[in-house]
């Protein structure tokens, strides 16, 4: 059990897509569950009863709390690969430098150096929950659940399912074999945490052109009959999209796909959705399924320009998801300011309402996300009753004194008023700005600073 | 007078375009001048005659020397506002966030607060030569150009020239003013710099809207009368191009306003190029004026996309800048990203060979930068007689430890070949990877490291 703990300074949090709300002198309270009691919008020596004996946390000056970011798609097992894919793109890169990663997860030795090194290098980044691809290995996948939960990120942990188009030597044997192992994992999660207080199994197919129609079927099915969420890619490279239709000849587009295999609910959560008619566009916002937008994924691999502002003014969901290692970042932070980058070059085509303002992208990467996870009660902005998911930020301040490197590259004059230092931390922050991060009110992860 | 020192360990630079050197047991001696005397591409044990008492600096495992880069374009008096531009596009930017801070240095206090921090942090990521604007004013100035010696940096340093269409706080009075403002900087550093060793003056015209045509005229005469190089803008935004064919109605095109003033030459450097018409790339090319490319200022501002492969293969020389503070960063690590990202958005139209790939950005970064400048003899790759501008770059390695945030970002597993440490160093390092940076010999940063 978690003692009391009282917050105090500032906190900023996105009201909605456009407003953010700064709380210069708050007080807020978290119980013993993690949860969030009170919060006072304007500080007051008066300490509630009950809470005399609360540890208290204060955030200096240029330091705010601020949501946990809520990354909905990242491939852990492809961590060691960010920053690596030379001039490919999507299919060619799936087979150079992807396949043989994954394949390597066999080997629980491996899976544990590098799922311990994704989970807690996205911790210190001030992640605190995580939309996982694993890989198609039961025991490293429950693995990775087991370290989530016990570095204390909140996870949904997904068993990649892929029986054709994929090399011999990692693929699904059979449609049975892609759902009993999928099972076996669920079940796992159930045994570690039955509430899913914290991990989350999630359904996984990899892709359309890497799954039959039968395992679709059979994944929809689980989906429907467990009520778990799922995840999956979609319409993310042009070349991908025509394979769609030369595999999938009889459906009326790749949308359609998932939406026959009984995978497109208001659980489901589509990566990238660049290339997508009206129709289908039209389709997804009708089945509520949610949308994960991974720009520098994009950008990378030249998938392809999301256009955001459109999909947000159709009433469509959407959150950030570093796609690592297709994305060279794990950090949310980064992806963010990828997500403005990716839409003022919308805008170069489009005009000038495209654009994503810095609030709107720290907006998708906190509260947006929460929606796509389907926790919007539970994480995403400060209100009472909602868990305490949270980072503290602090940003460097300008001194006589020569450079500390060690505080990060935020450089704060003095003069700027909140939004700017907003737009500083999306520019020119990174993780030294990230003091503490705590998930549930548990703190999980510290920045060690030079003494 | 400086000792002699052997630096030990990998050497990685670039020999062409294309071709990276990547020397992994060398032995490379620089002399008391601060130059290259001779490099050993296999280790020897063999101490030459004379390098006996010389100093040794190793690099260690998954560490290498890099040249220095050349930021051939960065506004240092506008470091403060990074990161701060809200959606605004050219000009607007230029009147609501430029002008103002601009305005502010001739107060030498604040110049002195602001210059100290952006030759500290520019060095702090590897910058070894940087191309600055300063404002009008002559001894902020002045004090950037003392400033880049005392730190030991490789500057141009350029007062600003702006005779119209500013606002009235902040202008020169007259183009008597406009030349002896400027010859009044080219006096300081003859004092201090006499032979140009590290500070050289450089004529720097804003741009054409904010120059008159008699003042563009005189600092033409000054760029040939004393052979100093200079410096302006071209073509960056549709707007500023719509306003500089009204302006100067007379003329072909943008290009051949600076080319009739005699501001079009060997010894030019122009920022941006975005929106040239094949006649003015030809001219350019024909005078052999150099260019700055500077893709995060023209995403941020959103101003367009340059087609670098197109002016390449021109046989247009072309560097890299940070743009500060239409770029939001002052790393040029971080800008060769950012162009290869740019080019991956021109790709998306243009096809696959407009994609820069990351050893291109390198080579832009480095040996292009030095020939923008007309430095190639002296600087930008690893050559004997040419001057010791580097930096150490170390990439942390993945232990069992937990993380070291002090290590910086990069993650090598060890299985990584040369070219993809290349490829993670520009995709997720930052400063914490330059260890330690030379300028002509002499250490000018040292990352200090806990413990």
């Amino acid at each position: 059990m978690l003692g009391r703990t009282i917050f105090v300074g500032t906190f900023v949090h996105c009201r909605s897509l456009t407003e953010v709300e700064v709380i210069e002198d708050g007080v807020l309270g978290v119980d013993e569950h993690g949860k969030i009691a009170f919060i006072e919008r304007s500080a007051t020596t008066n300490v509630r009863d009950g809470w005399k004996d609360a540890r208290q946390v204060k955030a200096k000056r240029n330091a705010f709390f601020f949501p946990g970011f809520i990354d909905t798609h990242i491939h852990a097992s492809q961590y060691p690969n960010a920053g690596v894919f030379g001039k490919s793109t999507l299919l060619d890169w799936l087979n150079t430098y992807t396949f043989p990663l994954e394949s390597s997860f066999k080997d629980l030795d491996v899976a544990s150096r590098i799922y311990n090194r994704v989970v807690a290098r996205t911790l210190s980044h001030g992640t605190t929950t995580a939309c996982y691809y694993a890989t198609i290995h039961v025991p490293a996948t429950n693995l990775l659940a087991d370290i989530c939960q016990t570095r204390g990120q909140r996870a949904f942990v997904g068993r990649v399912c892929m029986d054709r188009l994929s090399p011999d030597y990692y693929r699904d044997e059979s449609v049975e074999c892609t759902v009993s192992d999928t099972q076996a994992c669920i079940n796992h999660v159930q045994k570690i945490d039955p509430q899913h207080e914290l991990i989350t199994p999630i359904i996984t197919p990899r892709f359309a052109p890497s799954c039959s129609d039968d395992a679709l079927k059979a994944l929809g099915d689980l989906h429907r009959t467990t009520g778990l969420p799922c995840q999956t890619h979609i319409s993310e490279n042009v070349s991908e999209c025509k394979l769609v239709k030369e595999l999938f000849s009889s459906h009326d587009h790749y949308t359609d796909v998932y939406d026959q295999a009984g995978l497109l609910t208001s659980k489901t959560i589509l990566a990238h959705a660049i290339h997508l008619s009206q129709d289908e566009r039209d389709l997804i916002q009708k089945r509520d399924a949610k949308l994960s937008h991974c720009p520098a994924s994009n950008t990378a691999l030249t998938s392809g320009r999301a256009k955001v502002r459109e999909l947000l003014n159709l009433g469509i969901t959407i959150g950030l998801g570093t796609d690592v290692s297709g994305g060279y970042t794990s950090s949310m932070l980064s992806e963010a300011r990828e997500a403005v980058f990716n839409s003022r070059h919308v805008a170069m085509d489009d005009g000038v309402d495209a654009k994503l303002s810095v609030e709107e992208a720290l907006y998708l990467a906190t509260r947006g996300g929460a929606k796509v996870v389907s926790l919007e009660d539970r994480i995403g902005g400060f209100e009472v009753g909602k868990d305490w998911d949270a980072q503290l930020v602090e940003l460097g301040e300008v001194t006589d004194q020569e450079l500390d490197q060690d505080a990060g590259l935020v450089e704060i004059f003095g003069d700027e008023s909140w939004d700017d230092k907003l737009a500083k931390w999306v520019y020119t922050g990174d993780d030294r700005n990230t003091a503490a991060v705590w998930v549930k009110g548990r703190l999980v992860h510290q920045r060690v600073k030079t003494p």
